[in-house]
């Protein structure tokens, strides 16, 4: 593998969007004295002052042009947060940066990305991990730790962008899996926005149940609470991921609704062979994934 | 309220089944020294060497006969597994004996109770509570704490009967209430048995997927592994929940796959505001219940 052009200890990094991603991100990088610099960018003036404070940024703006200065630029806002600021980040990056975003749709952002102009390396991340809650205050510098941090490298990403990206990953305790952006985009519909959908349907239809029965929500135990825990993700993050993945996700969800409708036909019809079946080669398939 | 016929601390107490539910009953009662003497019935005999080799039990045997003796019967199998039990149940139990079971749905099993002789006082329960994995290994003394402990009286239920139960409930650190069998089923169907439906759909949607992708499962980070969960639960347990509550599981399964193919319209449609409001919605009825 080619060197990178610097290393990520002698980087200035800036972090545009101090939520629950980017928080984490620059908690991490700060425990871990992993680079040289750290400039957060974010509108909160109350996140500002904190990482002011404790010390865990060493210059925070809500001035994204601040970022001139930076080897590496890192966007972790919402999809199409970052869709509207790689257009700015283009215009006032410095010649060489690195730009990369950890958005969770990749397709239309690394779409964007290839608009750049040829002095800056974009590459596309997506870190797999996450929590319901969302904001600077969610932030955990262990939140990236074993999770799989996917890259997605344009053409013109170059081999030592690659290189400091899949180091960034390494440093913060993730594991870095490098795929295209539309393989990305597929997979996360499947295994990340399908199943925030069904704990969005699971919850609205039990709430509707709970208005003709005020006991409902009394007996519900932790099996209720796991399966609708994604329902609470921040919305405003989940709107621009399910519509910056329109068709994939649509589709699974059909495909979903129609197994639920197929399992309900079975259930109300006594069919017991076949539900039993399909009962049994799912929870081994669970099963499987413990492994 | 009435005083039980015999105090917990004086009765002896026959499990029926153990498995998750009635081994951690067991325990439960064993390490609170909660009642006088513990028969354990069970047909697996390495569980009956554990039991008598760890002194958790007084006496361990494959025969239902032997719960003969016993003040107190309880009932921890499968659902259909309990139904075909309680007529047997019924000939052996001694005069004045409280039969309770923990099914996990009601309506069945106290129709089948209603039948059992005079001399003998029924009473349905369910705890909320469990494990995605099955058997005694799983047994814990600490399943049931602040678990709500539900409790179906049937009209000849004793008050003294439904204050032995919720006395039993307390003890291991349940929270009684006590509804009529149909409204549990209602709810149930609900909270539990239309999550456990959807985590086998997602399971499923996405093995299917999988077969396309061998990666799939390797992006998959906590919201697939909680929202999939229920799907490793015990297979034999499901089925006979779902034969057994088959009207309300079925109904609310389409219910939910009407609102998943609602939100799927919304998404392919890219209609931002209608899918704004039904996710924050959702988001907003979630944190409540954290609350």
């Amino acid at each position: 593998m080619d060197e990178p052009a610097f290393a990520l200890r002698d980087a200035t990094v800036a972090i545009v969007g101090l939520g629950l991603m980017g928080g984490s991100l620059v908690l991490a990088l700060r425990s871990r004295n992993a680079c040289c610099r750290i400039i957060a960018i974010t509108s909160n003036a109350a996140t500002r002052v904190q990482v002011i404070a404790r010390n865990i940024a060493d210059e925070a703006s809500a001035d994204l042009t601040r970022a001139s200065s930076a080897d590496m630029i890192i966007l972790a806002a919402p999809v199409r947060t970052i869709i509207a600021q790689l257009p700015r980040v283009g215009a006032i990056a410095r010649v060489g940066a690195i730009v990369l975003d950890l958005g969770s749709t990749k397709r239309e952002i690394v779409q964007v990305m290839e608009a750049l102009p040829a002095h800056i390396q974009p590459i596309g991340g997506h870190p797999m991990c996450g929590k319901e809650k969302a904001g600077f205050g969610a932030a955990d510098a262990d939140l990236y730790r074993n999770a799989v941090f996917a890259l997605t490298p344009l053409a013109r990403t170059s081999a030592q962008t690659l290189a400091l990206a899949k180091s960034l990953a390494e440093t913060i305790g993730a594991r870095p899996l490098v795929l295209d952006p539309a393989r990305h985009d597929r997979i996360a519909a499947a295994i990340s926005h399908l199943p925030y959908t069904l704990a969005t349907a699971l919850m609205l239809t039990a709430d509707e149940f709970a208005g003709d029965d005020d006991l409902t929500f009394a007996l519900a135990a932790s099996g209720f609470r796991d399966t609708s825990r994604l329902a609470a993700s921040d919305t405003t993050m989940m709107l621009d991921i399910l519509l910056t993945n329109r068709e994939n996700v649509a589709g699974l969800m059909r495909a979903c609704s129609r197994r639920l409708d197929d399992l309900a036909d079975l259930i109300a019809g006594g069919d017991e062979t076949t539900l039993r079946a399909r009962l049994e080669r799912a929870a081994a398939k669970r099963r499987e994934l413990l492994k």
